[in-house]
């Protein structure tokens, strides 16, 4: 496929001259492709053949003052553009819902530096993740951060979104993992933060643009913590007769000030879904990964085995956490579902305290299944959990007549789940994040915040030109 | 002392309409009282019967409501305003460097409620943080913040300048311990962010505010975590030969995942300042104090024991960790030199990873020592451990013929010390805060992250009314 009229020569020549010619495409294969993300309405979209949102140019800086240039360019110009990571984000974050240009990180892959003294890692924005990880590995340290989307998602989608990984009890979320970032601002300015552990100068600006999804400044360069990689790995898996029992047990393990890097509880219906070849008669499967220095795992296992059981766990051994091990980067289930005429699929994680985790579990659920009325299902399980509360998955899928169909019931399904977690004070994501799929219901999440959050928007990108119209901003 | 002519007798009446009449002073009494907090320099200028600041107007507001109020009566008459809390802050943070209306916000000061399930409590941003504690306490809880300043510091002040506990490395600093807040933002609205564990929904608003120094927002109520009881504390001390080599062994205790609530490492000079009367032939002093359940005490304590010998410390016993215990809210030795005529002191607070902390010491306490050049002295300590570095304490006290001679050596200490401290990568302040002390260094701290923050403040506050000119902003 050749060039369509909307690329201005002009416009085209003078990104070749910042990036290299090789590095930069109007060609209509580079802009299908990267007209999506792994939004779930995606995949109706391209069963529908529709395009919903074509980019203009896609250029692949290799480092910050390229991004520099571009970005004085779409200021000069006046066209839209956003960051563009690995794609896997499931919120439509990266879909160029105003054309423009997309900037893909994955060249600025480099990892700069490693204080192994200090314990941090300096990576540029578009390394994808099993990279670094791997990278790290060699070196004896991990980067902590296993989300499902590790194969495919960047260090700065990570921080974009404010992700989490699955060993996020020990390691934390994004946003106690990020020490420092390079960002260029959308006036051209490049924003460099202190390698410190901690200050107080004023407001910490790393936390304007972790979780801003590209929409406060294009993320160039990150510094995140490292840890050693662990001595040992231990898992522990109990058998509780219901959700509430166990996520008792949790709150009573986090309260104990035990932190295992794992910690998953799966319900009746999602542990028969993921286990069914290892359970007997199991009912919700509560699963426990400790991970680190040997002594401290059997400190920490030794008080999880006595507390698990206290709160009425029956123990199932170790061989459901390393199955979960096994599979956990698969992503197959959803994505097969999706790619069905009608068949609709998505993953909600919301957030709740200890105090009304469970009404949040019970009332999403019953206002879900009310809607799916019997095509589909809705299963759950709790992961990553804090001092004072957690974050639960509900997941969901079913099937209408026509994809069509599907992304009605997609819209009717969230509305009815998010009224209920945010009626009860939960929060509306833990890490997938806002993009479009979530903006309509940010006024009701943020309340006055939204307006202070657009105002801050209209201060740092005055022609809104940055990845306009992502998380309701 | 009756009321000066800068007072506007129909502001006074709105303002007492908004507050009620016993709440509200235009006398010289209380406009002197506030004309301070506990900036070194003001100890200067009382001796020297300067008044360097004076406000127009005290309130003494019991709701955010009210707090509503008084802001948009401040936006309506262009009337400049700030917060007051404690007054205990050492860098001038609350001082009305533009006169206007001082809003103290003491009366604020009631425990909204406790969440003994999900570990929280919502508490006015006036609390004085002693009684805070202690009420907590009844219930069985800690706010797990233990400042020096706890008898006269509030909840509001911790959180505007993102302050520190001495048991910070198991608790966290303030940015760890806030969960949710109220704000009343400068155009009259209320800011109420989620009590939620975590959330991707944007960039955290929560940040804004803490370190903000009360320059983007009053808050008006603040939920932290809180933390059952420790049932165990238990202190260790050791000897070390010198400071690099304490600065190691805590390094390595960091580094096996061990977070013991008290961590501090005295330099000679430092230590034989405070332990004189318990110590022999010792030179730096290793302190650590565990705290929480017994079994993890117990197992913290352990491994911490291994790692100090191996690392070459000389076990010194509990009594260190006792008397430090007993003396560790007095500010009397610095108040003490404050007060006398030429006399000048401040510890100054900064923090550098574990590759760069030993020489940001050397070179700060090498660089101060040339500008006191014989006139006093400069120790310091470790404090506040991190995964990635820590805390540092630079104590000095000199002594001039004159206040002012002591005002300008203040400065080029400062100076000296800063620069020092910023060549080699670490952060000017870590929980004092910059105020107008430090915001000549705020330039050189933040780069263009210092336009960033401007940028933001004009944003949120357009007419620059609230606690104009700190953070250099």
């Amino acid at each position: 496929m050749g060039q369509t009229a909307k690329a201005d020569p002009l416009i085209l020549r003078e990104l070749e001259l910042i990036c290299g010619k090789p590095f930069v495409s109007a060609r209509d294969i580079d802009r299908i492709s990267y007209s999506r993300d792994a939004f779930p309405l995606t995949f109706k979209w391209i069963r529908e053949g529709r395009i919903a949102y074509l980019p203009d140019y896609i250029v692949w800086p290799e480092n910050a003052e390229q991004i520099r240039e571009i970005v004085m360019l779409c200021n000069r110009e006046k066209i839209p553009y956003l960051p563009y990571g690995g794609g896997s984000g499931i919120v439509g974050a990266a879909l160029p819902t105003r054309g423009g240009i997309v900037i893909d990180m994955k060249r600025m892959n480099r990892i700069v530096s490693v204080d192994e003294v200090s314990l941090t890692a300096t990576v540029q924005a578009g390394a994808v993740g099993q990279h670094f990880e791997e990278e790290l590995n060699h070196l004896g340290y991990t980067c902590g951060h296993y989300p499902q989307s590790i194969r495919q998602s960047t260090v700065g989608g990570w921080v974009a979104h404010c992700g989490v990984g699955t060993y996020s009890t020990k390691y934390g979320k994004m946003d106690d993992l990020v020490v420092a970032m390079k960002v260029v601002l959308p006036d051209g300015r490049m924003l460099e933060t202190r390698n410190v552990p901690k200050a107080s100068t004023g407001p910490n600006l790393n936390h304007l643009f972790i979780g801003s999804e590209g929409a406060l400044g294009i993320i160039a360069e990150v510094t995140v913590k490292i840890f050693p990689l662990p001595e040992e790995e231990r898992f522990l898996s109990y058998d509780f007769p219901n959700f509430a029992a166990g996520i008792e047990a949790v709150r009573t393990v986090m309260r104990h000030d035990i932190r295992p890097a794992v910690v998953r509880l799966y319900d009746e219906k999602e542990a028969r879904h993921h286990f069914s070849d290892l359970l007997g008669e199991s009912r919700c499967v509560l699963l426990f990964g400790a991970a680190g220095r040997k002594c401290n795992v059997e400190h920490e296992t030794a008080i999880i085995d006595r507390l698990a059981r206290e709160a009425g766990g029956v123990p199932l051994g170790s061989v459901i956490g390393e199955k979960w091990k096994e599979r956990r980067f698969s992503t197959a289930g959803l994505c097969n579902i999706l790619r069905q005429r009608g068949g609709i699929a998505d993953a909600l994680e919301v957030t709740g305290t200890w105090s009304n985790l469970h009404r949040i579990y019970e009332a999403m659920k019953g206002a879900m299944e009310a809607v799916i009325n019997g095509r589909g299902e809705v299963f759950g399980h709790l992961s990553h959990a804090y001092h004072t509360g957690a974050n639960l998955y509900m997941i969901f899928h079913a099937h209408e007549e026509t994809d069509e169909g599907a992304e009605s019931l997609y819209y009717e399904i969230m509305e009815a789940a998010f009224d209920a977690c945010q009626t009860l004070g939960g929060a509306l994501s833990h890490h997938h994040g806002v993009g479009i799929g979530k903006a309509r219901w940010m006024r009701r999440e943020l309340g006055s915040g939204l307006d202070l959050l657009r105002s801050l928007k209209t201060a740092i990108d005055p022609d809104r030109l940055l990845n306009q119209g992502k998380l309701g901003i």
